[in-house]
């Protein structure tokens, strides 16, 4: 089989060796989930995956929407749509801080050349109760990559332990390709000529944010909002519950609250009761989802794990 | 840098193998879209990029969902999510049947040994009013690929013409792990063990064919449809029209029509008048789209082709 020969600075090469290089330690590459979620870490890859004693180990690239943070297209550095690279190994292994290293080497970084500085910074997530110890990475003085040892996920304690790497596509991209604006990134570059992230995304991040911040129907998205939470209860408390629709429906209702967020249309004192709604909707699919998988013997679990956790739940059943 | 070396056989390495060969033509690399779409075709890189005289060349893989086709899991050929991979090259390249076959050497498929015929079979979308001149080619007796000409999208003749292959990826794999069922399929196989397809996606059928057939909210799945129409239709008649996020008002209205479809909510009779209002919609976005484009000197075109469109377009605006 021929050897591929990616033009080697592309955004589109960096997506495609940062997937091989993982594929590469044991991850399953797998694809970006197809609804519209805030980070990768809403991918069932990473959320529902993270809970129970099951082997997981996984490279996925996440379109990642976050209505307030566009710029109508006239910020360099803030998009509303952007990519993120997950990485998530459960067990995490020991030496997980020196393969995201050799992974940077891999796409052109060498760490012995560049600044690059772990800080600490706990990871939480109030709207899918999930937190976790972790670190920023800074390359230069920017940060690259998010680096969380995963404590709880929906409210349920990891066990084992979920190594979680997200990284920020664009920002190391920037930094390799040495532009200013993201709209300048090089995306690919053939026989047809080169094609900017801006050529791809420019018109997209202006029509978004004209929508996000001033057009989108306030009072039906309180009603969808509502929808969506009342569906989630409705397929968590079948007599044979439904975690995985009853998930996409917690999905669709966080991405609705975020864009009533960006219409401000929720009081500070209610935004916090608008993000336990969504807490309280994702504890319930996180034990759905653990009984689900117990109910199918926790199959991709290693021998021993199966033996301990499986008696523990069918005393809570 | 060091050369990747993924195991050859496995899905994501089909996956992946089929983005760089894609590549290494010219095409750009795109991301999945981030909603429920029922075919690659739906995603903007497609539907979209078809109109108007802009050069566009692109490869991508798209999550397709489509509710009637679930099985509950338990039919090894039929699933109600899957994924496509889409090439798309405007103007279409003389050799573009060539490059196809080669895209099959390239993952292990000798043309030359196989059995590998074209059937016509002209395209059309009545949901996108999109229609082509077409072929399916089949494999051994089993169709693998959707080859089609693109003469109109959104109602809108299509020049230069689009070529577009659809790669139905399971099918493909299924072939060349000589396995007879989907849930068989090695999707990755490293130091952790094999992973089957039905690993990965063997519960999210089980659930979602339930979730689709018995459970959808038929109900408030008519109000949504009406909601995302409306919302569509208010987004193009805006001062400003917005056709990006107008569009994702289409795709949810087409999805929630597939899901309708699923329960068996619509009469035959209001099939017809259900598909004729998405595709109602489908052609004010494409309008809108090709305006918007024209608007910002369709700045993917080349001169020549810029030229003549740009004034005639003035005059019928």
């Amino acid at each position: 089989m021929s050897q591929p020969t990616p033009t080697l600075y592309t955004f589109q090469y960096l997506l495609l060796a940062l997937q091989q290089y993982w594929a590469d330690q044991g991850c399953i590459v797998m694809q970006p989930y197809d609804m519209e979620v805030g980070a990768g870490t809403f991918h069932t890859a990473t959320f529902l995956r993270a809970i129970g004693p099951e082997t997981w180990n996984v490279v996925y690239i996440q379109p990642s929407r976050r209505p307030t943070d566009g710029r109508y297209g006239k910020n360099p550095n803030r998009l509303q749509h952007y990519y993120q690279l997950q990485v998530v190994m459960k067990p995490n292994p020991n030496n997980f801080q020196e393969l995201y290293l050799d992974s940077l080497k891999h796409v052109g970084l060498d760490p012995l050349v560049h600044d690059i500085r772990f800080a600490e910074d706990n990871w939480e997530s109030p709207t899918l109760g999930a937190w976790g110890l972790g670190w920023e990475v800074w390359l230069n003085g920017m940060e690259i990559t998010q680096f969380t040892y995963f404590q709880q996920a929906g409210g349920i304690d990891c066990y084992p332990v979920v190594g979680e790497l997200t990284y920020g596509l664009e920002r190391l991209a920037m930094y390799l390709q040495d532009v200013n604006s993201v709209y300048d990134l090089v995306w690919a570059d053939g026989p047809f000529g080169k094609v900017t992230y801006g050529d791809l995304f420019h018109q997209n991040e202006t029509e978004q944010s004209i929508y996000n911040f001033e057009i989108a129907n306030v009072e039906k998205l309180f009603e969808l909002f509502d929808l969506y939470e009342s569906e989630a209860k409705r397929l968590i408390k079948l007599d044979q519950p439904l975690p995985l629709p009853g998930y996409e429906m917690v999905l669709q209702a966080s991405h609705i609250f975020n864009l009533l967020d960006a219409r401000h249309a929720i009081s500070v004192t209610s935004r916090q009761q608008y993000m336990l709604r969504i807490r309280t909707l994702a504890y319930s699919i996180a034990q759905a989802y653990l009984l689900a998988r117990a109910k199918l013997g926790f199959p991709m679990a290693p021998q021993d794990l199966r033996d301990i956790v499986l008696p523990a739940l069918e005393v809570i059943q």
